[in-house]
């Protein structure tokens, strides 16, 4: 478990600490002194006494008391040197930088084992081994650079990789993002990521916080905690995004061959993403721009106003923001006409407001303000200003700050020129202001940001089903495909509308089961193969004569020994299915039948449980959709009862975790309801 | 017509040159005096005798003979300036940097004209007026900074926009990307982007023009031209990308108040793109990233070789490849057991090849030779490298640079880290290297490119029609829709199958008429209003005797006066639409029926004319493809005969341009063919 010792030691020993900055040891012992780290700091180098003017102890067994232990030794001997400090010394935190451990072979994996049970014997923290360190505002524990500008009110950056970390810093930093801290877990043999983002979680004050949370992660070892932290993080206030690479069949085996795991299945880690409200991103720039937008005020609604000095990148970004689903609400009225006859002759306000390569930063305040003040229609503004290098542009960026400063509504600078302004953008940056180079990856980040979902309840509203009778049938079933009553006990059990049906072999048994199934009906010889050439097939049955009639025919029928009767349903067909996944429980899918699962791929996938809420927001996302709303005069499907249905499978797999994968495939759905016509269930018991 | 006087002037006048660098007059000279022009320099300036150390006459009358001007003076006096320049000084290339021309008012466009028409007397080429200028390696004609490294074998840029065009340099430039030639068009009053691309075009020379073009435009005046001349281009060994922005509606207004120019249908857009050969982009980040891209050798082929020294940005590259319709083979065998053996234990070269945070510029060489010479699946290499700051990597960086000289497939540099390394950058580029900080924006970048078809060909095959009958009927057609025969002439004339079928009343007549439809058919009573009540329908005829039994018992039925034969057909609902596209000549669309048109909107847009290559490729990129080729059990569509009735309908257009609109919706395929069921034709004569 995190502790204070490891967020701000009183004291901290680098052991293999040395002069050679060009190692690990030399370059975190310089980090550490080049940073703002107040406490006692010691180094451990059996060869000389001083290093980089700290002094040095022989060995381990000589150091004083002190909270934290870096260490940037071989492999081999970090479980002494670890054993020493936990026992000797009081040491409560541990970072490994060193690698050779479980990344490399089984000897490894034993050194790191004991490390972590010496560890957890005495309560420690361990990050690591095989990572590149940690940051903190107190002290700067990385053995890499650069380091970014540190900040309480920075982001907060957990990866998997510590390479990857580095990388994404350097990205951030190019747009002014800060840090609060970073911590690379490496092989994550004691805290994982998750574990980290619990310590957040768990830690979390509204006053002193960073509300921003970075993930870099290549396997989700444990899906439940990261749901349950990171949706607790945004609850209060805080906002998450996250790359999860490794989600193509190829990127899978270059994930696995990078950590030794394999990658999470992609459609589990995208419904887990969604379900916790995480922004996910695809790449470091990605990511960087994403954490940018999240260091300004969420936006309150999807209208953007654009404000620009130069027409093209005004167009491009107004492409990339309606193309991402926002809108560029269009300005007229009184307002609008007061605010161009404040600007040059030549502007346009219609939004974009373009107030021309000579506009001034006066004019640029007099936008914003009437942004703010008089266009309800504008939630946030994105302002597109660079420099085609004639005069500098502080009085701008200034403006832009001082504006940010009041604004209720967010304003998120696109700096377009770089090499002619980069004093600008710096003076800019140093006042703790973000900016975006390019206004096209801009607005797709922001229309990303703006789709991702609020977390879902922590304590969804479930329907209700018969719990005791689903355990019923399922303890008493063995491994593989359930039989029909089986799944019909199951379906019913979880309150599954399922097509009515029955057989008769007597007059009056089929008179009552027809009664029973209701009218109209399907009736079918039992017995002949090709029921159809016998003339075995009646369907549109409507009242009771006519089953007397049919029933007496149908057994005169060569090979018919018996009469089914089935519900004559109608309707769209739709499907559900379900899914066991390791690590994540199980997944829900649903969507069209037919073509649009086989060739179309048209499915969207939940993590059980789903209220019915959520059951209904995936239904919303099919590309089909339309066809359930009803297109082209045809029926639709009752959407309400649809997503009733999905959320009830998710209460069953909930209940019934031996069901290994299941299919409702079809269900006939139409205005009235959805009613499961065919149902294939395998269980697979773990041991 | 852009002439040599542009391109390499022996002299140039900067008309309203000053000392005040903050104005465009002044900081254009400034760039003049800065860069490599090599000829006579002189100012227009009515104040005073020297401008910056240039001599300035008070009078363009002054001036001696003089190739190129460049106006940065007050839009009224343009006019005369050009007239006296033109007509007494022996100029014609004329760049107007000044604004208050056609692009603010009718006042202004008048101006325009008369400068237009002066140039055009005297043969000469103007740019502008409402541009930042024109670089060309012989000189900085731009009023902008910066000023990006000029190198022939650069890229070329034409930019419908000035700022726009600033921006990409600035964008470019942060990768390395050099530049040939910039042409400003600004208001494009003589010279637009079609027309400097057509001289780039017709002056092309192998040995010594740069084979790179980037484009951005916002309404595309000349698509014919911009077509002929960018696939001419590419057919030469060329490689073009362009930004066309205003593609969305709300774009497509913020373009007309940013150019006075409606957007150009993005269908028709798109389509264009496609048949020339461009790759189009949606930003200026990714357009500087496929510069950087074509800048490298083309791949032969899509497998991908990933090299890194760090797993993370590798694995998210495998994703963004992979995702994007490209292959990472795994690499095994003999000759990649070799491989690892030289590299530092720990090391995978499965692809990606990680040759961990420890490789050295030797192993990188060696990973390199094997990628060209032992690894024959691999087509090209993205070789990831940043640093953690530990030693510096020229050495890495020379070594890229080293093999990129003599290998035959593309290596491409990815390098993550910036802040740490730019030394080891700026020398890279400084050998005219191109690099990519961001794997993902690199990844997609180059499966665009991958995907990128080659251009049409200049004279494409296409099916015979029988033009004079097609010309005939719309001749005599007046505007509107047309009538049933005459779209069975039209479909006739241009060879489209359609569903044979006819009316008889005379049991002979019948007969006659079922023999040329030929069996099966369907009959259907004409008369009556609801056919199927009064039994008025019977499908699969299938023999002579039925005719004539039906004939009889239909004609007994009541307001029965005649029956109507149709071909029985059978098949999956497709359809092919055209529409003229101002400008554009005419879109033929493509796609399944039904709900696929109305509901998924998959449909795929050509420019006619299309043989019937490229009509089958508009087919394969059909989300619903795989249902035309056959599914579940269903027939599926004969793709050749469909893409042939497509081609036809292209064919048709071109003959008749005066549909306006057509629709067949639907046509039945199946294995057979595709047949047209249901037709419309819209006829709109131009005056």
């Amino acid at each position: 478990m995190i502790n204070e010792q490891l967020l701000n030691p009183s004291g901290i020993v680098v052991v293999g600490g040395s002069d050679d900055i060009q190692k690990p040891g030399g370059k975190v012992l310089r980090n550490l002194l080049d940073g703002d780290f107040k406490g006692r700091l010691y180094v451990v180098n059996p060869k000389v006494d001083e290093v980089q003017g700290v002094k040095s102890y022989r060995k381990v067994d000589d150091l004083p008391q002190v909270d934290c232990a870096i260490l940037a030794i071989a492999a081999k001997y970090c479980p002494d040197a670890v054993e020493v400090l936990a026992k000797q010394k009081g040491t409560k935190a541990f970072i490994i930088l060193s690698a050779g451990f479980s990344e490399e072979n089984a000897e490894g994996a034993a050194l790191e084992s004991r490390i972590v049970d010496t560890v957890n014997s005495v309560g420690g923290a361990l990050i690591g081994p095989n990572c590149i360190g940690v940051l903190t505002t107190h002290y700067n524990g990385v053995f890499t650079t650069p380091i970014p500008a540190l900040d309480p009110r920075g982001v907060d950056l957990i990866s998997g990789s510590g390479a990857t970390a580095l990388f994404i810093m350097d990205a951030g930093m190019q747009k002014g993002v800060k840090f609060s801290s970073v911590f690379s877990v490496g092989n994550s043999a004691q805290l994982g990521v998750e574990e980290v983002l619990e310590y957040l979680d768990e830690s979390f004050d509204p006053e002193k916080s960073s509300r921003v949370k970075l993930l870099y992660v290549e396997s989700i070892a444990k899906p439940e905690k990261l749901l349950k932290h990171a949706s607790s993080l945004i609850r209060k206030g805080c906002r998450i995004a996250a790359i999860k690479s490794g989600g193509s069949a190829a990127g899978s085996r270059a994930a696995s061959s990078h950590t030794g795991a394999l990658a999470s299945s992609d459609v589990a880690v995208e419904a887990l993403f969604r379900k916790a409200g995480i922004v996910r991103c695809n790449g470091r720039d990605e990511l960087a721009t994403v954490a940018g937008i999240f260091m300004y005020p969420p936006l309150q609604g999807k209208n953007m106003a654009i404000v620009t000095h130069a027409g093209g990148p005004a167009v491009m970004l107004t492409d990339a923001l309606s193309n991402g689903g926002m809108e560029i609400p269009h300005l007229e009225g009184e307002k609008a006409l007061q605010l161009l006859e404040q600007l040059f002759n030549g502007s346009s306000v219609g939004n974009p407001i373009d107030f021309l390569a000579t506009g001034t930063a006066e004019q640029l305040g007099i936008i914003l303000d009437a942004c703010e003040r008089d266009f309800d229609a504008v939630d946030g503004i994105a302002v597109i200003f660079g420099s085609p290098g004639l005069f500098p542009v502080f009085d701008v960026y200034d403006m832009l700050d001082r504006k940010m400063k009041t604004a209720r509504k967010p304003i998120f600078p696109i700096f377009p020129s770089y090499t002619i302004v980069k004093e600008e953008i710096k003076a800019f940056a140093d006042k703790g202001r973000v900016y975006f180079p390019d206004e096209v990856l801009f607005g797709n980040a922001l229309a990303k940001v703006w789709h991702t979902a609020a977390p879902q309840p922590e304590n969804p509203v479930l329907p209700a089903v018969n719990v005791q009778k689903i355990r019923a049938i399922i303890d008493q079933a063995g491994n593989g495909y359930l039989a029909p009553e089986q799944i019909h006990g199951l379906l019913d059990a979880a309150g599954i509308e399922r097509a009515k049906e029955g057989v008769a072999d007597q007059e009056e048994d089929c008179v009552r089961l027809a009664t029973e199934i209701g009218y109209p009906l399907v009736m079918k010889v039992v017995g002949p193969v090709h029921k159809s050439e016998v003339n075995g097939v009646v369907l549109h049955v409507k009242d009771e004569q006519t089953v007397r009639r049919e029933f007496r025919r149908m057994m005169q029928i060569k090979d018919t020994y018996a009469v089914m009767l089935a519900q004559q349903l109608s309707g769209t067909e739709v499907f559900i299915g379900a899914k066991r996944e390791q690590k994540f429980g199980h997944m829900v899918l649903c969507g069209l039948g037919g073509i649009f699962i086989e060739v179309l791929k048209d499915v969207k996938a939940g993590l059980a449980p789903l209220s019915c809420t959520e059951a209904r927001e995936m239904i919303r996302q099919l590309k089909s959709y339309k066809i359930i709303q009803g297109v082209r005069g045809q029926e639709g499907v009752n959407e309400a009862k649809f997503a009733e249905a999905v959320a009830r499978i998710s209460v069953l797999v909930k209940i019934a975790p031996e069901i290994f994968e299941m299919d409702l495939n079809p269900l006939l759905g139409n205005k009235a309801g959805v009613v499961a016509v065919d149902a294939r269930i395998r269980i697979e018991k773990e041991n």
